[in-house]
């Protein structure tokens, strides 16, 4: 099997396990791209007509903000990059994307989306529960910026994405978190004596 | 037909026409409930275990930041209220769910919802397209609190929500567009002001 499928295959079967006629379907419909960095799939303005899945590399999600980036979002290994309001609504999208590093997808149009849900209905109940997963995570992301400090925000980066913080510069860290790049230094100097402090207090216990 | 179930079906057969034995199944499982204005649906901390589709009322969404409401959204007649990342992944939620007015639902639970999927797989095509218009809503709501002032999302509540402003308190208002109550009131008169001007040189053309 074709590595990229396999992997965008091993993600669905984790949802609901596939045929081999569905598997071959998915082969055969499979589109992937590879961006080296830098590259800006979308930009705020425009109507997207693409969905992503990606297999490797990183993708970052910001707005624009007096010619500031505000990056509200990381997409790696496994995660989708969809903007159901631009692709299905055509409504201009008002983020930007861009990679952080060469990245391949799989990508996905409404046409290739709308063609295996009449070959497999089955696509529905997987892109369903995709769909559910997203708008979860899309809602913790809110929640976030409303309850969590930039501190918790670094924290929970730091917990759930620790790939992130090696893989991207520290302003984008700073910008994720809704901080200038020095409140980033101090959050980390804080956070380093915390845990030299709970190092030695473990010593000397 | 009963009448809640008609919305209902209404609302389901807008994305895909429905079969007389669909309504059927349809009106079978409906459960409507109606709660007092006050009736906290949802508090932080708990797991959601049931999702609403609002026929008549009101619904606010809020965070508890240091004993102040942080509302987010409100819900009205049509529109959906799901926490999925709570319902199907079982984390505790972190937002608050309470009716703005007397507000009559129709109450859906996981069970439910997996019985009126495997008599009709269709049903996972109108949620997959319910799910997709949710995700680009939240998407839609978090670009806002990026890009947008209190002034153009007030602005926006008007334009896209005119019913809101008249249904809730004004300091709800300013909760929603992320002001002081005093702010609000400043952004108001500012909005007539432009208005007047905009009325007397029409009339002097």
């Amino acid at each position: 099997m074709h590595e990229s499928a396999s992997k965008l295959i091993e993600h669905f079967s984790r949802i609901t396990p596939l045929s081999d006629e569905e598997i071959r379907a998915i082969e055969a419909s499979l589109l992937v791209k590879t961006f080296p960095k830098g590259s800006v799939l979308l930009e705020a303005g425009q109507i997207a007509t693409e969905a992503y899945f990606v297999l490797e590399g990183c993708v970052r999600q910001y707005y624009l903000i007096e010619g500031e980036e505000r990056i509200v979002n990381f997409f790696t290994e496994g995660d989708w990059i969809v903007a159901p309001e631009s692709m299905s609504g055509g409504v201009p999208a008002r983020h930007y994307l861009e990679t952080c590093e060469k990245t391949r997808f799989v990508v996905g149009t409404a046409e290739r989306e709308q063609m295996l849900y009449k070959q497999f209905p089955r696509f529905e109940s997987i892109s369903r529960t995709i769909m559910e997963t997203m708008l979860g995570a899309q809602q913790a992301l809110t929640a976030s910026y409303h309850t969590d400090t930039p501190e918790e925000r670094y924290k929970k980066l730091l917990e759930r994405r620790p790939d992130i913080p090696q893989r991207v510069p520290q302003y984008q860290i700073a910008s994720y978190i809704g901080v200038k790049p020095e409140s980033l230094s101090r959050i980390r100097k804080r956070l380093a004596e915390k845990s030299m402090t709970n190092i030695s207090s473990a010593k000397t216990q």
